[in-house]
């Protein structure tokens, strides 16, 4: 594997290697598990050249969030990519990617405040930015992210549809730990007990799920379920328990035509998601 | 010239045309004068395709300005463009080009602030969103804009440096009239008194360039002399009278490292621009 650092080196080398053959990117901002994994596995199943990039968006965090101390596990990174198949690691410096004076951002309004855009004030602004960087240098064909992220997923799906960029966007589905918590580099976070209590998460939407499946289509039906069971352990504290278009991010009153339900809790200092998507009913 | 107003056919035929050879673009509103042909004249001499674009961007026109009434001329748009050697149009609708549901911008913050911007809040973020636009949509090797708008030039170098885009932006020189008067479509605009007044914008950037020639460094001192020579002319409403640095569009107090003087006049309802470039003193 290729690892690197420079803007114009990686633009040069993703232009050499999308001339006869098609280019994917997997960004992520390392601290790599399964879930980054299974985006590489598809991404080798559909293009010639993987590339895949880590950088730790500053842009992306909060003032009061979880920056500096989110994990960084360069080595351990890099011997899973190459052991992964990737080509090519793309990871510049933040003084490389954001340089003094980079004034400009790419807002998707609306969407942007939504879900997690509204407990993380410019956290969409800061992905958005990021990732039209990211397409801008690389150019792949296809960008592989996770279903976990399932609002950043409609935020760029949206930034993508609307600045017109040339990339497919590919969501992988949730890889989850045995007992169904969904993987994600913030849960080295967890202590054991909270570790235990994490899988409230998954649980609440299996509820709302399995209610789905029973026939129930009222959104507050579902949500009730899932605030219900987070309920039932006092130690996580909910952000939101909501059934929204997994497009639009705005709630939906019924679950007829398909729905995301999606959660956000806190446990301790650690803010973990999940989400699960509903399919249509028949016509 | 093969006319597109798709934007896949589009992307598609800018794909096949830069496999081989570079690819120019000049991104106009049409209603196309001699200014425009020098951008399409330089981009003939420096790659080996060039496409040229017409859209009247609503986006990056205020609500109290003069979208409506903007010249369009697109059969004579296309005939210069064809006895010019341009090799693709692409022309298309607003309904195509901002299709409703969009809400993605492009924000050079700060730039774009200053000078026009100052004056024309959200026009900026306008023009930045649809050249981005247009940049994913043609992916040319090079742009060719006009220098008679500086601040647009500050602000699109801004976007494509921050951004990453694989564009070269290319300034080309101001065309005017025989008595000094900046081509500009607004121009039609006028009526035959107010067009022989239009002059006094030229001028004053002249008496303001010759005052530099002469060894004036003081910024203030080029500033009044350009307000001078403006309130001459008492029919012209002064917007901005300016010496600033031509990449952040900052003022400055001295002009031996070169500067951007600029004027903004309104004849009337016609808002007129013009600017000067000073060169820095010799080491």
């Amino acid at each position: 594997m290729r690892i690197i650092t420079s803007i114009a080196e990686m633009q040069t080398t993703a232009r050499e290697l999308r001339r006869c053959s098609t280019l994917a990117l997997a960004p992520t901002m390392g601290a790599l598990h399964a879930g980054h994994l299974s985006l590489i596995a598809a991404a080798k199943r559909d293009c010639t050249h993987v590339a895949a990039s880590i950088f730790v968006n500053p842009l992306q965090f909060g003032p009061n969030e979880d920056f500096s101390r989110y994990p960084r596990t360069f080595e351990a990174d890099c011997a899973a990519l190459t052991a992964a198949g990737v080509d090519i690691l793309f990871a510049p410096s933040a003084e490389t990617l954001i340089p003094a004076g980079a004034t400009t951002f790419v807002e998707v309004a609306g969407i942007s405040d939504r879900l997690d855009g509204a407990h993380r004030p410019g956290h969409f602004r800061g992905v958005a930015t990021i990732v039209a960087k990211l397409f801008n240098i690389v150019a792949p064909d296809r960008a592989y992210f996770g279903q976990k992220d399932a609002a950043q997923l409609a935020v760029l799906r949206a930034m993508v549809r609307d600045l017109n960029f040339s990339v497919e966007i590919v969501a992988c589905p949730i890889v989850r730990e045995a007992d169904g918590l969904a993987l994600s580099s913030r849960n080295s976070y967890l202590t054991a007990e909270q570790r235990a209590r994490a899988t409230i998460l998954h649980c609440s939407l299996t509820a709302a799920a399995d209610l789905h499946a029973r026939g129930e289509r009222n959104a507050q039906a579902l949500i009730a379920t899932m605030q219900q069971m987070l309920a039932s352990e006092p130690t996580a504290v909910v952000e939101y328990a909501a059934v929204v278009d997994p497009d639009t991010l705005l709630p939906l009153s019924d679950t007829t035509r398909g729905a995301l339900i999606a959660v956000a809790a806190r446990l301790g200092e650690t803010r973990l998601i999940d989400n699960y998507l509903l399919g249509a009913d028949h016509a």
